[in-house]
């Protein structure tokens, strides 16, 4: 896999500190040359479920070969692994806690390693914080990556177990798939885990979101406003959105709330 | 005109997911070298005339041949069009419902045309979703022309006709302006559309906000803390603040309050 | 010193305009290969030791020959100076306001010098804003340094003078430091100004925040759930958290709390 130079950084640091910066510096003083991207840094505090929805959806939209960073980290100092994956072209590298679980269990054959701290140390990266993995570990081996000076196999050993997701994944049966609202954009609009794929053969489908009816749309500009609608959203996946309004706001629901798509029609 | 190779990208986003990030990705897949600048992603939600002001006084401050993106966009999915544009040595594309007016309708000799999506077909920009243009459209066609692989020409029709703004433009009338606040910096500065060029005769100009007179300085420093100040700030435009203070707050005002501006002395 | 080609920015703008982005601009029509990176721009309004805490604990993690802006100004407009600095192989610069007086009273040799807003000139840095020196003389100033086209002593006037911190240092008595609270992060972790060094030699240290004992552990992952503790976090100084919880709300405490360690056992 050749590398494309690009190094994302999906984290729950939020804006509030030089975090995310110095972990720049660190991937720069390694390889000048690096873009490195904020995914985001709103990630809720201590909730890897949504970095890795996130990270999983934005990621083909980047260069074949770009390193993904994604730190939520509630496990930092005690013995967790830390994950690093190439999956689809891209290079995935996280806490094993269950972030990446949904994309690894989804893939077909993804290589998947557990990072090797001694193995590391050969390249400089030693002595980390107890704290900041981010900084110490993550950010000097995404560079190792990025600049193509390490492969994941000599960074890693290989493994084909991880923890698992914490959120439960949409289960579908027969024609009725029950999914949760997974995360909320600046705009209200509440972003389920339902994907395209498992509802692509209903016909007429039917959306329920917390006992609610929803009508399903093609785009937000063909409702009313301050009607409430359900549409595939611009990343795959189901969508509650309210016409020129917020919907998490007017429905008064938020992460967590149950959605149910259901075919009205006979196929 | 020949590009910058960077990128300016202003939204209504906010930072509550990866919608900037994914642009940026889209727009290093087809230019690695790109220099993507945030300009900013806190417009309100679905407000096209922000994004106007901030995109026409923010960029002379980047180099000649920029591509500036302003992406504030309630009609996405509807029939509306999209314009590029090239004023004063850079580019513009932002959907066409106002954002761009005031600065189109200002400018002397402006280049404007109607993106036109079958000849972006040709550059492989095609199926766009119906609900993130911003990704879809937009980042590839900045890259095209921040690259140079394409000129506004090729990518575009020319028109002569465009939304009109939201907001009414100041009124001058003999030497007296009535205009209005456009935005609130992080400071709580009442930023208003009065451009320093409308009240350059006035002697010894008199500044009413919301009713309230307020004097007129030279910079924050000058005025005793707590103290109201209108001033012409560092964008040009006049600005009401208060010395070690935050003037939103103590006036208790925002966007859209009225802000008129006199001549107190003979000319 | 050879500079690395980074910039970064440090600033109490937020992220409601285009402030800090336009000051991107302006280094990138310098310096087009510059990389520019947000150290953080969520520091207290006019609060510059925030800044200067940041910025000191911050720098080390980027290349060697980095130039470093920060700036909170409240003084901006008025007679105050500037400062450039290069310490420890990195550049810094800053309105002469206390934000860089703990950096540079630790400091063994600083080379510290004053802007010289004649010599700038010439360099085509000319008729400043009154109101927004960020844009006008720091950050072309910064390409100057960051292209290597000017030396510090270039710039500048040297001094040995500069307004003092606004905080009180840690007071260090035999075997007790008494601190302050001076920043809290997005996790709601209370960050000292008490750093790792001063308590080195205490066995046993104990930690008490307004007036509360807290065990000091090695690491978060160490503690019950709920509980608070006091670690030496990854940039150096005591933090007080709490385990899988929001210490600052938890506590009730922010900005400015007393903490004190003390030795309890004999050394």
């Amino acid at each position: 896999m050749r590398p494309s130079g690009i190094v994302t950084i999906t984290t729950d640091f939020g804006h509030k500190g030089p975090f995310a910066a110095v972990m720049r510096g660190v991937i720069l003083g390694r390889l000048p040359t690096a873009q490195v991207v904020d995914l985001m840094h709103e990630i809720p505090a201590q909730w890897p479920p949504e970095a890795g929805f996130w990270v999983a959806r934005a990621y083909r939209y980047f260069p074949a070969g770009t390193v993904h960073l994604a730190i939520v980290d509630p496990g930092v100092g005690t013995e967790r692994k830390i994950l690093v994956a190439a999956v689809d072209g891209h290079f995935f590298m996280a806490p094993d806690n269950g972030l990446l679980a949904s994309l690894l269990d989804a893939a077909t054959e993804p290589a998947v390693f557990t990072l090797d701290l001694d193995r590391l140390r050969k390249y400089g990266i030693d002595a980390p914080s107890n704290t900041f993995h981010g900084r110490d570990i993550f950010a000097p081996a995404a560079a190792l990556l990025a600049s193509g000076e390490a492969s994941i196999e000599e960074l890693g050993t290989p493994t084909t177990d991880w923890i698992p997701g914490w959120l439960d994944e949409p289960d579908l049966q027969g024609q009725k798939v029950t999914g949760s609202i997974v995360t909320i954009d600046s705009f209200g609009n509440l972003i389920s885990n339902i994907d395209a794929a498992m509802i692509s053969g209903f016909p007429d489908p039917a959306v329920t979101i917390a006992g609610r009816s929803v009508p399903m749309h093609q785009t937000y500009g063909r409702a009313t406003p301050g009607d409430h609608l359900a549409l595939i959203n611009s990343f795959g996946v189901v969508e509650i959105a309210c016409a020129e309004g917020n919907a998490a706001e007017s429905l008064g629901l938020g992460r967590g709330a149950p959605i149910v798509v259901t075919a009205t029609a006979a196929a």
